[in-house]
């Protein structure tokens, strides 16, 4: 997506051989880039959430995986760089993914030869992403050109956290359906939930759209199901951070309200995601660990003094605690639809078997 | 209620004829009193939000009168002062109602008494508020109180927004009960919602429970939901701005999300209201104007500094808008009860004509 008329992605190669990421820690205040070139870089960026988003933290963990095998080809260094990284993020479907797909393309290769695979490998990574995003992009897109024929006026669309091109390596899964409208002259306004209590609406979404310059307003966590009353949203897409089988979503704190509000007001709910997300194991969203997080995400914020430093506050009594689950999981009743890059189905395990019919074979 | 062991009201007279009030604005970084001594302090404290809440409104426009006599107590002045105090805030029905009282009460007299008639009044409606909010209190006590018996360990109560003694003069509305709940030795545990934009729970509702010494938890406000799905809820109280006469309740922005979650979880859900509070007019919530306030509030936040100081910082991209409605309205099917200061009843109009059977007259 582009960046004040720039195409970007959040992760790309230099000529010299290295990557260079966005620094997310330092967005919405700052654009800045950071340069990875050794696993240690790829490791650290992980860890202070230079990069974040699951897709993201896989292509950076792939890239640092094939850093590693520059100064060191040995399968003892290949397994030991592939545990490193992986203990950066454990819980990430994602990174582990990544870090086998790697280790896989390389592993019956002369050792001189390596470096070089791993390369390829982490870079198909990024491109299969890309792809798959580009693909949930284009069916969400036929049901959003569809929504806004029949209806005057930019089609209004919620959405809560970030499941945009900042998580993944383009596109995004919730807002590709979204720019891909945008850059075909559908008009569409995004209502950006703020996302307390990490930000990532304020932080990330509303950066996103405004740099492609789709046209957006940021609401409190708060308002969605008054905007939802008074008819003001069209749609709601979220994400997902895991799907179980059933259709039982679990994705950023907050979305079961959002939910709860638009089957209140008949508004569609639909959950854009990769197939990767979904979880065959597991029967049902209760089964869901919910992590819980530092409360001083919530007692605390951060953003721009007048003088454009950025300094984080606290908002909090001091002495007064505070409690931060991660995220919630919104039953499947609730949910119209997922969008996927196989297609939109049901949210139910009927739907997801009809468009991945592979995975039937492996339950 | 106590602050750090001292019963405070959230308005008091002073021995010199003077009145003091908490600097709500202060809060929750630091406790500051203010002198109000004449009718410019009184209009300035209203306006600049030193004091808010519309029974605190209501009692500090009072004093405002009764300080404009001491200084010209003339049929003209006392019309002129009360339109002035008036102005500071039309669309409160608390503070028309103070006003008119105490231009009630001295209209009649000679012009001497009219200073001392007017303090009186304006002391007479502090006390009367604190004794409705006690009524309240008692009447949702004795709902807890049975809850309470039939579950181990401490009773887990979720609010909204700030319905407590800083926006009355004592007591509260939604706190009321939990305030008696806690000095008379049932145990409870508070979900305080940071109620964004405008944190008044994370700024005031946690500063009062604090102070208190009641225990409670600083939530997202996204957090409730899924708390409620987990059991971690026992009930919800809230506060209202207005309630239509089929029980349709206007409040902060964001308590119809609760509304909905707590009916899915089948958690009660609680509205704690004096009757100055339904608007008898009304027939229902969707003939309540919603307020649009400034963007700013969502863009930005306000807390302490790791210095101590008190800054503002912006949490949004530059550039980036944002909709700030101030207030929803949850439907009465929601609502599982209205806690009075006459009692307990139904979320519809039945219920609320049989605790207030002289306004079904006026009708």
């Amino acid at each position: 997506m582009k960046i004040e008329g720039t195409q970007t992605r959040s992760i790309w190669p230099t000529p010299d051989g290295s990557v260079e990421v966005i620094d997310q820690t330092k967005l919405p205040h700052r654009f800045a880039t950071v340069r990875l070139s050794s696993m240690a870089d790829a490791i650290h960026a992980i860890n202070s959430m230079v990069v974040r988003g699951a897709p993201l933290i896989g292509a950076t963990g792939a890239y640092g995986l094939a850093f590693s095998l520059r100064s060191d080809p040995s399968d003892e260094a290949l397994d030991r760089a592939h545990d490193m990284l992986f203990e950066t993020r454990p819980t990430a479907v994602n990174l582990r993914w990544s870090l086998d797909r790697v280790r896989d393309a390389v592993r019956n290769r002369p050792r001189g030869e390596r470096a070089e695979a791993a390369w390829r490998e982490a870079a198909a990574i990024c491109n299969d992403d890309v792809e798959t995003c580009r693909r949930i992009g284009e069916h969400g897109f036929a049901l959003l050109r569809k929504m806004a024929k029949e209806k005057v006026g930019p089609l209004n669309i919620l959405t809560h956290c970030n499941a945009g091109w900042l998580a993944c390596v383009d596109w995004g899964t919730a807002l590709a359906p979204i720019y891909m409208a945008h850059d075909r002259g559908i008009p569409v306004h995004v209502w950006v939930d703020e996302t307390r209590p990490r930000n990532q609406g304020a932080s990330l979404t509303a950066f996103e759209l405004g740099s492609h310059g789709v046209d957006h307003s940021l609401v409190a966590d708060n308002a969605g199901g008054h905007l939802m009353q008074r008819h003001e949203v069209d749609l709601a897409i979220v994400g997902a951070d895991r799907v179980t089988r059933n259709g039982d979503v679990a994705n950023k704190i907050g979305t079961y309200l959002k939910a709860l509000a638009a089957k209140d007001n008949n508004v569609p709910f639909y959950v854009a995601l990769p197939s990767s997300t979904i979880d065959w194991t597991l029967a049902s969203g209760d089964m869901i660990p919910i992590e819980e997080r530092d409360e001083k995400e919530v007692t605390t914020m951060t953003g721009r003094l007048p003088d454009g430093r950025v300094a984080t506050i606290e908002i909090a009594p001091p002495g007064s605690s505070a409690a931060n689950p991660g995220f919630d999981v919104t039953p499947a009743r609730l949910v119209t639809g997922f969008i996927t890059e196989a297609g939109i189905c049901e949210a139910n395990e009927p739907g997801l078997r009809s468009l991945f019919p592979k995975e039937n074979k492996k339950q």
